[in-house]
């Protein structure tokens, strides 16, 4: 054992205990008679001294080339501190050393090890072993794991089973794009990294195990955005002979726990909302409501003059902005560029500024008057000193413009608190969507979400009405959960397959072992999957998830530390019966 | 919700309570006027009653056509049962039904869904969904479960972390063949599964996380030999500023504590054995110790007389049978027909009777006197009524062979008793093994395992001398983790890669991000990999991993049930910029 005691632990009632530490060199101040060295490791940070006379001369010479970094085991005394410092545990003693022994040395690091750091991105990226050693790394991590146990703790008490599923599957071409793993041993035959393991939780439920689940690392292929990862870790639970009221309470009943475990914020009943009503109200299926600015649909209050921009779009919808009327004109002219930027796509934006006597001034003074405003007003929940910003469009691309909107200036306002939280369940999602690249419908959730009861035949008529039984979980405008009821008869799921485009044949190669499993009395079922990722971004007051992934890659998709991905031997390449074909 | 209460819930004290249950029909017996059903689902199994007196007419008709494995919702009264059946926790009381609702029809299964089924291992694969029904099967995965859960407090609660390690790393020659993952976004270039987090667990602690755990998916892509698995599941762990005996204790406590909670077995301190003793008492480095029959070397008092097989031996050695005296002329033969075996190999065996009137009966008796086999007696434990087996020629060979016929022996004799739990450490493993194909040095652990202190000068000279800080965990003859004492420093990482063949090129290309980071101050550090698959199977009182886990491979890396792996579309390999180079 290298240490009597971690850096964290001393305190005043260890004063004069003979003790042993060891950890890193956080920094040293020597005053030539004296040295001191905050000495750190995971559990804090211990001030030593070096005394000229008390401490022997050779030790004092030694630790005079300590550097930065350098990682050290001292012995010595705890004696109280001179000036104590309040703002750390150990800060009323300090060690009073008489050994030293370098257990190893450091050169320069790249970047400051301290919690704001001078190394960017990139350096951070790949040195993450000295990233790490930052407090704000250091601490995610930590997080994630309380999550994580808790999560477990939670659901095993609950009657879930954690079950393995196994990670070399089969490739299915629906969805995203999947990873695929040459087998050697069956030449020109892959396995895939799953997606998710959503058949196979289905498989468990067909199979009894009546409560999964599992966090599991899922992988997707996808060009990659900012703040998405290849893989990815889920929290991914089902259940049988449930309906989607016990899924939502059991899930709810989850994140309520880890809101009171790990931030100590007490939410007693979640609130709802369709689908429909998250698109008509917040322009979004994942609205932040930890504030207003809900949307006001205007058709009836704007179409009515000559205003021929409003009188032919689809949709005119305005949200208050409160306050907003202390903008300057030239702040609402770069709201305005804001939202004519090519990533937001507006045309333009009408406003009408709520003045402080009653009266209104808008940008659309020559068409409307007092009587209209004040119905814009009315509809959109604006107070005397608010601004009313309106777009005008196509429905679905203006409430998406209007929603980007609504986040940006609340970022502005500073209304997105991250020390509140405001979950959220929207239901009652389509089942399917409409894709322009491929001209045909998807399913919104997967092949595997039942539509809502009765409405099968609706798929005939009118695909894109029909409701599934499916629903997401938001916290702070994120989706952090989402699921469905499933099918779980063979003709049902066939059905599905066929409207979905894929032949008998496609859908018995692929999905066959699950149709099959369905003719074994397969129970009702149904699931969630957290992305605990963001889940615990969002815990943690956070809303990018890299520092909560120890080793993240880059938007390139490669580890810049260990830099992965890279060749492989022709030997490897010829035992897996594969040839390059670059272009 | 589809059910009031779970099958396996109530007792006689529900008795008059009205009921919901929902679950699978495990058999029915039809008396004409009544009919009996059990309903099962993952709790247990309650019997319903249908009586033509009490039950509906419409209900019983629909009743008499259930078969095995519908998925039924009955609702009615629990009443007490006439026939109590103790066997079973609901066994006092039964449901009389008033409704039933046919959830999902079933066809029949292929094989009975029994603890003892008529199902083959090939058909129970392909149909896993239906085999996890089982209670044998669906009680390991539980019980699986419930160890992982155990694992995760203790070590929560001793301080060490859960990180996620990623799963997208870079292929290294070293140790077992990778499986790869092609690179769609940077072509020509590959990821590969980790075979352990090994380098990343060791970045933690260059990171300062002081004391990690993961339990982890692994991935070899091996020959597969029974009861290997593609993919693996360790529980994987590090400590820094630790020695040797710090690692044995904290893992000692963890199994220790696993004993405990799951088996209610106490075991104190656990043995430990240096390899070498290990080699020489047992031929074995994971020797089972529930049971003795302990090696005896007998060169000493074999070579004295004109016996050439024995003369010419470099190890004579044998073991005691206990009461192997009653073993008949046949039953020996067919001893030495075993261990002349090809998989053996052996070229003979010789033995000695040892008489219960102190005499000895040999089937060397014209080479050797009683003081010889008096001697030989002493030497191997044998008392009077038990038969001496010994075995001859080169060292190594030999004591495989003798090990082999000492578990053979005790696994026939029931010596190998799977609710007796007896660990052991076995420690000083060699750092290196000579390879005979490719007629090098390799790490028998693996290359970051740090040599005795002090014998790193010995590498030059007698390389297969040097002993490492490494260790195992054998429980009931099963190594069921292992670990070492890793290497802290770049030269000596520099100087082991040397070693082991690699140039400087290669291992800068491989282990630079290793070795770069131990030049930024890494703690001493060390840990262990627990293998979780057998050890759940161990504790379970199994030996056979397949059980315990969900949906486990076969012997050629093939799932069965989804038919996987599988061939990929033209466009998926074109995308992934590869041919296929089939011979």
């Amino acid at each position: 054992m290298y240490r009597s005691h971690n850096c964290g632990e001393l305190r005043a009632t260890d004063i004069n205990k003979a003790v042993t530490l060891a950890g890193w060199v956080q920094k040293s101040r020597d005053k030539g008679f004296i040295i001191w060295i905050d000495l750190r490791d995971r559990y804090g940070i211990t001030q030593l001294v070096f005394d000229e006379e008390r401490t022997p001369e050779a030790v004092i010479k030694e630790a005079q080339n300590l550097g930065r970094e350098f990682v050290i085991q001292v012995k010595g005394k705890v004696i109280e501190r001179a000036s104590k410092n309040p703002n750390i545990p150990t800060g009323a003693i300090e060690v009073l050393v008489q050994e030293l022994h370098i257990l190893n040395q450091a050169i320069l690091p790249p970047f400051t090890i301290e919690d704001k750091t001078d190394g960017g991105e990139e350096l951070r990226m790949k040195y993450r072993y000295l990233d790490i050693r930052r407090n704000p790394v250091k601490d995610s991590l930590i997080f994630r794991h309380r999550v994580t146990q808790e999560v477990r703790n939670y659901l095993s008490n609950e009657g879930f089973i954690e079950v393995e599923t196994p990670y070399l599957i089969k490739s299915t071409p629906e969805g995203a794009r999947d990873f695929v793993v040459p087998s050697r041993m069956n030449p020109g035959e892959f396995y895939a990294l799953p997606q998710s393991p959503q058949t196979f939780k289905q498989l468990l439920m067909v199979g009894g195990m009546d409560k999964y689940f599992q966090i599991v690392k899922c992988f997707r292929d996808e060009d990659l955005r900012a703040d998405r990862q290849p893989e990815f870790t889920q929290i991914d639970c089902e259940m049988a002979f449930i309906e989607q009221e016990d899924i939502l309470n059991a899930f709810e009943g989850l994140t309520r726990h880890l809101l009171k475990a790990i931030k100590g914020v007490a939410i007693e009943k979640f609130p709802r909302m369709t689908y429909d009503e998250a698109m008509r109200r917040y322009g979004n299926d994942k609205p932040d409501i930890r504030f207003g600015m809900a949307f006001g649909e205007l058709n009836a209050v704007t179409q009515h003059k000559a205003f021929n921009v409003f009188n032919n779009a689809e949709l005119v919808v305005g949200i208050a902005v409160p306050g907003g009327n202390s903008y300057t004109r030239k702040e609402i002219d770069q709201l305005i560029d804001w939202v004519k930027r090519p990533q937001i796509g507006a045309l333009g934006m009408v406003y009408c500024r709520c003045n402080d006597d009653g009266s209104f001034k808008s940008s659309v003074d020559k068409f409307y008057d007092e009587t209209d405003f004040r119905q814009w007003a009315e509809r959109t929940g604006a107070k005397a000193g608010d601004l009313i910003c309106i777009l005008s469009g196509d429905t679905h691309k203006v409430r998406t413009q209007l929603s980007a909107l609504r986040m940006e200036l609340a970022e502005r306002m500073g209304l997105r608190k991250p020390d509140e939280f405001a979950p959220l369940w929207v239901t009652d999602f389509p089942l399917l969507e409409w894709d322009e690249e491929t001209g045909r419908y998807h399913a919104m959730h997967h092949p595997f979400t039942s539509p809502k009861p009765g409405q099968i035949d609706l798929l005939k008529t009118d695909p894109g009405a029909v409701k599934a039984n499916a629903y997401d979980l938001v916290l702070n405008g994120n989706e952090i959960g989402g699921g469905s009821i499933r099918i779980h008869d063979k003709e049902t799921q066939s059905l599905m397959f066929d409207y979905l485009g894929f032949t008998p044949e496609e859908a018995r190669a692929q999905f066959g072992f699950l149709m099959d499993a369905f003719q074994y009395g397969a129970p009702p079922h149904g699931g969630l999957a957290f992305g605990l990722d963001r889940l615990v971004a969002i815990l943690g007051g956070q809303e990018t998830i890299r520092d909560f992934i120890a080793f993240p890659k880059n938007n390139a998709g490669r580890d810049v530390m260990i830099d992965a991905p890279a060749p492989i031997d022709n030997d490897q390449l010829e035992e897996l019966s594969l040839k390059l074909n670059l272009k």
